[in-house]
Order: C-alpha cells, then structure tokens, then sequence
C-alpha cells in the first residue's frame, strides 16, 4: 500500500508559475533546490510544488528586492529559526549564487550574534564553513 | 561514582497514574514511546516517570479530545517548535497508529508551511518520510 | 510621499485564487479575517492578496484535511510559535466556525502543555479566555 | 450556554498534590500565582489544576534543586522562549521571594545576552525595571 | 533600599568603544536608540552599555557589511525570532535611516512569509505600517 | 581564492579583553571552549575572539553572578532555544566543572519540562546522559 496525495486543485495556471519558479530557483539555488524538490517526489509533491511556483514562482520572481537583499534577509531569518540547518546550506550557496561574497556572509553571521546570540550565530558559521569548505573558499590558517 | 537522582517524593498513588500512562503510552505511541522511557533510565528517571504518568496518566487519558486530534494538534506543535525531530518520528508513528491517514499527516504538514514557514515544513515532512519509508507508505514514484 | 508597492507581477490568474480564496477565508475566519486583510492595504496589499490567494485560496481549499482538522494543526503551531496572540484570536474563533467545541479548544490547549510548557499554554488559553467571553461561551463560576 | 470541562478523571489524589503544590506555589510566588490561578477558574480550571498539583505539586517540591537555582533555570527558560512576559514578572518576584537579589537577576539578564541575543534580554530587563519599580527596589539615577 | 549593580570592571577602554558606538548608534538608530539606552540607566546600565559599547561599539561599525545590509539581516532576525516588536520599531527606523526604501522594506516582510510563515509576517508588517504611518510614509488607500 | 576577513578595527585593548576571556573559558569549559575557537580560525575568527574577548572577557567574568549560578541560566537558555545541542554539551560539561552536580543538573533538566515542555526537557537530557556517560557519571541501572 502506498499514500495517494491528495489529487491537486483544477489546475488554472499551475503550470505558468511553476515554470517560472523553477526558472528562479535554478538561478538562485542551483542543484541545492532542485535536490530538495526531487527528495519530496515520493512523499509531498504538492509541498515541492508550492516551494518552486509560491516561494520562488510569486514571491522571489517580484522585483521589488534585489536577489543578493532576499538572500540578506533569508541568512537572517534562517540562523535566527534555529534548526533549520539544512536550508542554512541551501541558502549560503544561495547568498553566494548571487552575488554576496563569502566575507560578506562571515559578517552577517557575527552581526546575528548581536540580535539571536552566541549560539546561534555559531551554529550558522558551522554551516557556511561546511559550504565554503566544499567550494574551497576558506581562508588559509594562519602559520 | 554515579549519580544518584533524587529521591521521588513519598509516593501517594504515582503507581496507579504510572500504569494508567503506560496503557494509553502504549496503545498510541507502540514501541517507540517505550523506547524513549528505557532510554532515561540511567539518566533521568524521574522525566520517564513523569513522560509516563503525567503526560500520558493524566493528560492524554482526559476523555475531552480524541487521541486522533491530539496527534494533529501535536503535529502542528512539534513542526512549529523546530528540533524536535527526534519527538516528531514518535508521534508520525502515533498519528498512524491513532487513525490518520499517511495523506492526512501529508496534508497536515503542507498546511504548516503557511503558519511555520517553508523550512519547517520541510523538516516535518522530511521526517514523515523517513517513517513512512519504514512502514512501505511511500507513494510510488512516477514512472 | 507614499511608498508605491512594486506592482503586482503580471497576472495570469490571481483573481481566480484570490476569489476563491476569499471565499474560505470568509467561510472559515469570518469578519476577523477580513479585518486582517483591510488592515494591510495600506501598507502590503500583496501580503494580504498571498493570505488570501495563496494560503486560503492553494492550501485551504485541498480536500485532504478537514478544516476542522487544519485549525486543531493551527492551534497547536499558533501556541508553540508564541508571539502570535493575533492570529490567535483569529483562529480560536476560526476553530469555532468550522465546528469544534469549545471545550475541545480549552483541551487542546491544556495538551499543549505537555509540548510546549506551561507560559505558552497559558497564554494561549487567555486568548481563548478573550474569544469565549466575546461570544458568551465562558462556563459560569463555581458559586 | 456555557462550556462545561471535560469532567476530571476519578480522582485518586488530585486533592494532596494539589494541597501540597499550593502550598508551594503560595511560598514562591505568592500572591502573583493565585492570580493565575484564578483567573483560569472560568475558562480551564484543570490548568490551573495541573499548574498547582502537577508543575508546583510534583515538580517544584522536589528537594534535587534548591527553590532559588529553580527561579535561576527558569528566568533563563522564560527569557529564551520570547513572548512569555507576564510569566518572566511572576517569576521575577518569585526569584526575589527566594532569595535571589535584584542585583543577582539584573545580572542574570546580562548574561542572556550572550546566549539569546539583545533583543531578548532587554525584553526580560524591562520586566524587571516593572517589578523592582513596583517593589522599591530600582537605584537611583545617578544626579 | 535599591539595588547596586556589581561594579563595572576595571576599565581599560570602555569609555573609547563606548563612544564610537554612541556615534554609530545615533547615525543609525536616531532617537530611538538613545531612548532605549535611557531607559535602562535606573534598572542595568551595564546591559546599556554593552548594546552601545559592544553591539555598536564593536560589531556595527565594522567596514564588512553595509550598515544597509546589516539591517536587511537584522530585519530577517527580528521578524523570526517573534516577541520583538519593540527592536522591530527600532529597526524598521534604522532601515529607513541608512537607506532602505519603504518599498523595499516591505518586500523583505513579504519575502519573509516563504521562510517565517505568515503570522510572523504579518506581526513584522503591523509594525512596519505603525513606523511608516508616524513618517508619513503610508500609501494612499485606492479611492 | 580563499576568504579574507574584515581586518579587526584598530586595536585598543583587544589583547587585555581576550586574554582575560580565554583564561574564564579555560576554567569554565575547559577543552570544550578552546576546541570551538579554533575550528572558528579559519571562518570567523572575529567571531572567535568576541565568543572570548566578550563573551567570556565582559561578561562571564563579572563577579555580580556565581559562575555556578551562570551555568544554571546557560542551561536553561540552551534548553529552552532548542537546536542547540552542540553548545549544550559544553554547557553541560561547563556546569559539572563549576561545581553543579550531576544530579542538580538532571533536576533542572527536569525543571523545564514545565516551562519548555516535554521535548526539548528530553533532548537537553539526553545531551546530559552523553556528558555524564563520557565522564563516568551515569547510575547503575537498577538491577
């Protein structure tokens, strides 16, 4: 026996956003967004749906705040929510995909020690130097 | 040298609200509830004890909310509070066990994204996944 | 001056999700949701068309979760998220609407509790203290 | 028409733990929990039940932690959550009814910078300055 | 009898991080900061300081972020952390003040409904709406 | 391409404040402390010297709080936040090495089931049962 997802709404331009929101989400995120989307395939299509054609198809599309700003917030957001780890990674290549550079992003992460606390601010610094490990954007150690 | 936890409080009736917990513990969380208490018994238990007698004995026994609706409530709680993975696997398995449909427990967990944001929901429905994995609910992959 | 919202993107059916999204929102919220709406014009009348296009009109509508069942997820996530007596308010009524009692309420929120701690607890059953005095539903005093 | 509580379970020893949490919750927080208390008698009187035999009953009279490091534990916790501010002023004269100094808890607060950001910890002080403000304990301001 | 705050250490250079910090509160947060820093001289002129001499002092004024970008991550951080309205008027006037555009301020409480939900979208925008309203800056309503 | 971060402002008294930090951290966490300083080297190390020179140099050493008593505070921040189990476990080895028993922190653990709630009073007690187990401390389960 297997779950059957509730069947989506009549689709009336479902297809449109989609479109448009995965168009974003490869910019923004490269493989990261898509990996997630593909890893909810089996269990909840309609929430990899929404992410692509709400979050990115509605909400990222407007031009009303800069890519490299949305990313600025989103860094914010996601180290002060604690626990969302995996999206912090998503979104530290994000912030790089778009512009803002690694120091910027270091600097982001000790300001939110200001406002969300030590541990906080260090969970999300683990997590981006993973992120820069992996892009070989860490510094060298001093000798 | 181990430690060696306080002293319980002289006992009145912790028995009968002990053992009133560990049906209703068991009925709807099955092995993974007891799993939990087994664990603290080196370290804490007291917190089993009261896991068992209080949370169980005497709220989720109370005849006012069905045992399907407490698991819905408790969904939604443990999505929003973040971290919680760890209790989210017990109580996927406790809707399942209670009543709710995979599809419901899916539904559930894309409604949060409206309330809890986009990370959440991923967390939770990443969560449902893994459990659903384990007992062959998984919908089946799109050819 | 006055700020100028960046215009909405070019629309391709946000009418359709927004009517029929005014359509559960008003169904299931009543004026509280309205208010809410009219209260954003002002300031973000796209938040508000999300709220209502988006959140009602994409993931209220789907049929796999009974409406009652979505407010028992909502109350449960409004009491962990904390801060958000508001939308609180609207939900308790909300809850109503769509047919839970009461005293389902009232036990939803002493299950919450058990997850999120007594403050959290508390203060969300003085929100339900509010809303049952408004609509002449407190239990009278023991005399 | 009125709501009317799920009914209590047959009781067994509601009335001795609920005997001896009052007495302990009249000690440490004197007249500030009654309130509570009180003021949940017409909308969730088993709360307030489970505040005084359970949280004060079984958890507070526990002799593994002094009464005074039980209000140090908990002005952290209330600090952290966010949003828990009429719990941060019963607690505050709490933690100075047992025994922890004005100067002790403004410090307290200090140190929750550190690990829950500014933000929180000006919250939590401005709680403080009400209630040593209320007690005549506020310095005064330099001339 | 009032209570004496634990004597500042001994300093070596407070007074030099304190006044760069005073200056770099001021240009950003204009009136409202120094308010906040009055407001606690009677109960922890010590927390005073530190958001002065250390969050301004040392953090902000630091060359590797733009004071607009530090504000774009704080808006993410206040929004998600809930329960700080009042550091979100603080700042919703300090994003203005270093030049942020109310429009742009408004699509970053937008965008933070993908990754807060919507309740804490909507909190962060009331106050937004308070902040522009007193400047002057609100949209006129469509006639 | 490696990272350069942000050259630290113009020293003043940056030594003092972190030499006085990093012998607190060495007599509070021991190993713990010093292991998460140097895996910030090559990321942040402002972030580093602030957790040190701040942190610890500002705050943790003011005399106005018992070292003891700050670690009570820690944990029940730590516990509270959530996500935060890393800095727990240095926390929680911080407390044994300050002079908390074992057993008054497994009681305080128990302390913030009714203030935090069932899981994360499980999560932090089970970081506490790795410590305790890594330090020899763990009771002899009952036979």
């Amino acid at each position: 026996m297997s779950i059957e997802n509730t069947p989506a709404l009549p689709a009336h331009s479902r297809e449109a956003s989609f479109e448009r929101g995965m168009e974003a989400l490869t910019a923004i995120d490269g493989a990261g967004g898509q990996k997630v989307i593909d890893s909810l395939a089996v269990i909840s299509p309609e929430l990899g749906h929404q992410v692509v054609a709400w979050a990115f198809g509605e909400i990222y599309v407007r031009p009303g705040l800069a890519p490299r700003d949305r990313q600025l917030v989103t860094l914010g957001m996601l180290t002060a929510l604690g626990g969302c780890e995996p999206q912090l990674e998503v979104h530290i290549n994000a912030a790089l995909n778009v512009g803002l550079t690694a120091d910027e992003i270091v600097e982001a992460l000790l300001h939110a020690a200001v406002y969300c606390g030590m541990p906080k601010a260090l969970n999300a610094t683990f997590v981006a130097k993973k992120v820069f490990s992996e892009r070989g954007l860490l510094r060298a150690q001093a000798a």
